[in-house]
């Protein structure tokens, strides 16, 4: 297993590969993997593209890889979608990307199934732009299909955050621009060449006044049309002058300190949670639990009290 | 708080309406209130409607609830909506609803804001399902916006669950459709009206045969236009169809005995999580534990196995 983290280290993108199949797949050795890899963090930048169904991320993100290799950096693409009960995991992505960037050495593209615990994903995200950035990748862009609060967790552990959103996405659209707002640092409104751009900017506009709270940084409306490589080198530009902002005002430091917080909680939920499993679930100790909570001889809530007195100090 | 319960059990809807605020806003008296309840539940049938942001779900379940109430029974709707930043909580459905169905006694509304803890969303919908059940509440329907891992793992708190899809989805539709094949016991194409309804069915149908498992439920693919009212007694038909089959061949008990299970689990991470915050995040020992790691004198691995060992018996 050291041998994985070395010759990651080394710049051996196979071993890249098995370290995020060795995290995706909870192997045993993953953990020993990363400590030896965690030192050799901390150096690559993180995006969060984030945004409803249908709003044209995965194209969009390609074109912003294909912008930032052009101005000479490499690019790791962890894109989160949802499972497949065909696969058992990811399913977009990789297929979709196969002809435009993979002949790419400087870019390394995966894609990371929703299957398992959502607690687990996160972490499992955060653990795979870990092994990115020990690689030595410049940029690495965390995709994600949705904007669930599973999503938005995910993004979290971005340094800079682009929300993406599309003319026209009917009565939801109020809450899912409101349940984005405080996450994006940078909007883009892609498919601009669609009606309705300018009426999308204007309500988001108006959404971030009444936001109200005097903010250092405000996020600026974009537009662009991904699939004709408008507008997206102006996002990227806009990507640099964020990161160079909260660079200077000392934000960037203080997301990072809350990323890891976050992110040592999160791995301590998962770690936990396997323990509860080996301990009540994997010996089936639970069932008779579930029979008697369902017979209502007990309920839940003293069940669950009663197990965190038996394994808690 | 014992009062609470047993008024919420005598009928009175204050009494509910402060029980499920108790449960939402995690109230010390929440957990005491809920053991009352817990003996009285089991009663409801319990819906689960999903699907993507503006497929017009709020719309559509309004409508069904509505087709439940002319069958004679009394209807609960819990909606999962997402946070907003001005409001700090739920935005859509209480206020989107007040006109067409608040009047009604037999009708009692409630949507649940994705702030906070997704684990404690889940189990805070699943108590707010018990608090209705309690009450006599005959249907209850839990309408989640979105396709994330949340939500689905939020439906799965139903013992039949609907999936409303719109014709003309975009680029990720693909990756829905597989990501929700395997929650849906029924798929509803709403705005069924709209241009693309006929390829949409197709494509689910495809989706649906290639799946190849033999089951024993092969979900219907219906269509209705759910501000028409169009397709809507259809679909509740559907509903009732589903309950039987699933009554008489044992899955609903199998459900109900998983549900308990994942409740359960999901109630006991969520309590563990509150324990390690009173442990090391409220009083600020975390901070401490993220400067090592920030200055990579140590690792989030490392300090997670350490905290588990110094926790757990």
């Amino acid at each position: 297993m050291e041998d994985i983290a070395k010759e990651l280290l080394a710049g051996n993108r196979l071993a890249l590969s098995r370290t995020i199949t060795a995290i995706e797949e909870e192997f045993e050795n993953a953990t020993a993997i990363m400590q030896q890899l965690y030192p050799h963090t901390g150096h690559a930048y993180v995006l969060g593209i984030t945004g409803p169904p249908g709003a044209g991320k995965s194209t969009l993100t390609d074109k912003i890889a294909k912008t930032f290799r052009n101005m000479g950096k490499t690019v790791g693409i962890v894109a989160i979608d949802p499972s497949s009960p065909f696969t058992g995991g990811a399913i977009l992505g990789d297929r979709i990307r196969m002809n435009s960037l993979t002949l790419d050495e400087g870019v390394f593209i995966r894609s990371m199934g929703t299957r398992g615990s959502l607690g687990g994903l996160s972490h499992k995200t955060a653990d795979a732009v870990k092994a990115l950035d020990a690689f030595g990748i410049d940029v690495i862009i965390v995709e994600t299909v949705g904007v669930g609060q599973s999503e938005v967790d995910i993004v979290k552990a971005a340094d800079t955050t682009a929300v993406v959103l599309i003319p026209g996405m009917g009565d939801d659209i109020q809450a899912i621009k409101a349940g984005i707002l405080e996450i994006g640092d940078i909007f883009t409104i892609n498919k601009a060449d669609h009606d309705g751009a300018d009426k999308l900017a204007t309500e988001l506009n108006m959404m971030l006044d009444l936001d109200g709270v005097m903010k250092d940084w405000r996020p600026p409306i974009m537009k662009c049309v991904g699939n004709q490589n408008i507008g997206v080198k102006e996002l990227v530009d806009k990507f640099e002058e964020h990161r160079a902002h909260i660079e200077a005002n000392g934000e960037l430091a203080k997301r990072r300190t809350e990323r890891v917080k976050n992110e040592l909680l999160d791995l301590l939920s998962s770690r936990i949670e396997s323990y509860i499993r080996g301990k009540i679930v994997d010996n089936g100790k639970i069932d008779t639990m579930v029979e008697d909570i369902k017979a209502r001889t007990t309920d839940p809530y003293t069940v669950a009290a009663d197990i965190m007195q038996s394994m808690l100090k």
